[in-house]
């Protein structure tokens, strides 16, 4: 196996970011699933990417069925690990998931100095300090954003923009599996078992649904934030792990009465020298970011001496949100400047007009008769139409308020009926005119 | 003036993180308020940044009434600015804010080679992006995570763990106060100014906060985080900025009836090869994360093409939140291996029992009189306290679920309670045994 010492990493991307390689990085692609498609999706689609990063090999077992016609002709496809090897790739995308035999191509991969990127939340949890090892004596790196939480980036920012506080406890809600079938057995007060067999068919639980529901997933994931944000590792069998299995619809009668809801909960703590982890169903408040959290989403806390409580969130699996966190990681290897690295630029911006959106209109109003007739003509006058008007009782007739909401416009034209509004001599105040944000996606 | 070209930043902090700086780098801080002091006193605080950070000047004007015995006395302290870059800084940490004469402070000490990390957002909207060329052409940095989101890592999530998506949508709430009295009036029905008059009380709001109120302060950290989100930059002037100062109780009532709140959202999309900015209130729905966002913290949301929508939330403001935000920066400039870079290392982990906690344990039990008698005796053996008996109505004699919770205590007196509880025949299931998460702070 050969051992090359050149290293097609560049070896600048901190300080000297904007010294980026000379030639793209040389990328290859183990595993073809939902996730390395959508990472080979991004990298065709996203032409600015072509002079850091070259997509050289895709390899899947039974490789045939997978050719897609999108992907570029000079990419090879194979189903010969050695031939990817063979091959030079400066980096090795590694989303095929389980510890073998990917953890033995993960080794020859680092041994002969590729950078490797990998979402193996159970290689790392297994191996994660011997990868690390291993990718040091051979100079480069084995990198892991997609790892936990999806297209969250944990990573980046516990790893980073939390280094400046010394963090005591990180929890979450990792597995998007459990969190679905909790969370609507929260709403529609069933037992898990018709929940889970409508999981099964919607896609969000595997037909054999063990890993997710007993916590082995979440726990493998929590491993990986604890050697993220406390350097330490943990192994696998140190974390105790609790089925979600047991929980009843009863449970949740009882957890309402008390404020709360039932999650599956992965957590980590600092505990004088040591530290104490588990993963499995807990009661949290409902009003708390764990309670709040619905279906397939990941949201995590970290708490650290000085800056209190931090969290994040968003889709923590599926093929895209985990693909941009393997594709930041490329660029991370290929020398992207940092934020505040020499070479960051602020080009000038073109400035462009609202999209269309809803608005709240408020009036206030001396009351009499004919008022709304005159402001529906002049918004009618624009294109502009009306959805809602909402009158509540209780207010003085000579500053009367009163609110119109309209459908989607765009805003110079609401402005230009505000202003024919405005000459109206009915006002006791100016209107109040306010967008209204993403009510469609509510 | 001198421009030595000497480069105390570590340039090799990416790819070869473990090649830290051979000597600690020097920083001054300019500006002791709750920030800087701070700032300090994590330096102070953390023995284990010594070999990497060494604060060496701190200067205030008055420097004299700032003194603190916390400080070591190695430290200058001074009022003269000359005098602290002539000292040649590795570092130079802003903290004082506003644009003149910081902005003139700062191009010194990047025109001499200085790095230098700042949470000032204004100078950052009005001069960033000569700021950022003139550190490039002096092989230097400027770096600047305090200056938008307090702790919440926004710009190290954003930049670096999200560089592999095309963004199309930065949102947020990014001023404390304005959330502090929007969210207040929302649950008082008070009008804006007596909350505005408390929060003076509280600390919450300034003397003068139009800054705040009126969207400048919000305007500038969205002009940084376009920046960062897209590379361009937004003139401050080129975003419509509308005051919350219109916003009545009559508005929370109609919002309501709309199934929203209100917020003061900062918010920049891009539109075609343009982007359109604003900030200023706007109705949010009362479930969404803006909607829910509550008193002074901050939530920012991002939308990517592939990821969908992430958020990142925390404490805004505050001076150990926001000097968290300054210490990341430095260590990352001090050469901090990062996450999966050479260097890394997760070393073995101490296991540690887990802290005392308040339990939700759940019975089902074949109904029969001293049932309750027998459990609490059970755990009062282990010296476990009561706190609540839960029984609902409704469900079957034979197998009868009811609830007890039991105040703090250890894991392994609760497993002996239960163990000995186990051992009587009215179970018609196992007993169940939660932890109950955080019920004390919600």
């Amino acid at each position: 196996m050969s051992t090359t010492s050149r290293s097609p990493v560049d070896q600048s991307q901190g300080a000297k970011g904007a010294a980026v390689t000379r030639h793209p990085l040389r990328v290859a692609i183990l595993g073809f699933g939902t996730v390395g498609a959508s990472v080979a999706r991004i990298l065709v689609e996203r032409p600015e990417l072509a002079g850091r990063l070259e997509l050289t090999h895709i390899f899947n077992r039974d490789v045939a069925r997978k050719r897609a016609a999108w992907v570029p002709a000079s990419v090879q496809w194979t189903e010969d690990i050695s031939e990817v090897l063979a091959s030079k790739p400066d980096v090795v995308v590694e989303v095929i998931g389980g510890v073998d035999p990917v953890g033995g191509w993960v080794r020859r991969a680092l041994e002969q100095g590729a950078a490797v990127v990998t979402a193996n939340k159970m290689l790392l949890a297994a191996q994660g300090p011997a990868l690390l090892h291993l990718a040091a004596t051979r100079g480069t790196q084995i990198r892991f954003e997609a790892a936990v939480g999806g297209g969250v980036p944990l990573i980046h920012g516990v790893r980073e923009g939390l280094a400046g506080d010394v963090l005591t406890r990180v929890a979450g809600i990792l597995n998007g599996t459990s969190n679905y079938v909790l969370s609507r057995m929260a709403r529609s007060d069933e037992d898990m078992a018709p929940v889970l067999d409508d999981a099964r068919t919607l896609g969000y639980a595997e037909a054999d649904p063990s890993a997710d529901i007993d916590g082995d997933d979440a726990g493998a994931k929590l491993v990986v934030l604890a050697g993220i944000a406390f350097r330490r590792h943990l192994q696998l069998s140190d974390i105790p792990r609790r089925s979600i299995r047991q929980i009843s619809a009863a449970d949740f009668r009882y957890a309402r009465k008390l404020g709360c809801t039932i999650r599956q909960i992965a957590m980590v703590e600092a505990q004088g020298t040591g530290f104490h982890a588990f993963v499995g169903p807990a009661l949290v408040p409902t009003q708390s970011s764990f309670g709040r959290n619905e279906g397939a989403n990941n949201v995590v806390t970290i708490v650290g001496k000085y800056g209190g409580e931090s969290s994040f969130s968003g889709a923590g699996a599926g093929g895209p949100a985990t693909a941009v966190a393997v594709v930041s990681d490329l660029l991370a290897l290929a020398g992207q400047p940092r934020a505040g690295d020499v070479g960051e630029e602020w080009l000038p911006a073109i400035v462009a007009p609202a999209p269309a959106r809803p608005y709240y209109l408020r009036f206030v109003v001396q009351d009499a008769p004919g008022i709304l007739a005159s402001i529906a003509t002049s918004l009618a006058g624009q294109g502009i139409n009306l959805d809602a008007v909402l009158q509540e009782p209780g207010f003085a007739k000579e500053a009367l308020p009163f609110v119109i909401t309209v459908e989607a416009c765009e805003e110079a034209a609401l402005q230009a009926a505000l202003r024919e509004i405005g000459e109206a001599d009915f006002h006791a105040e100016l209107p109040l005119a306010l967008p209204m944000l993403w009510t469609d996606e509510s």
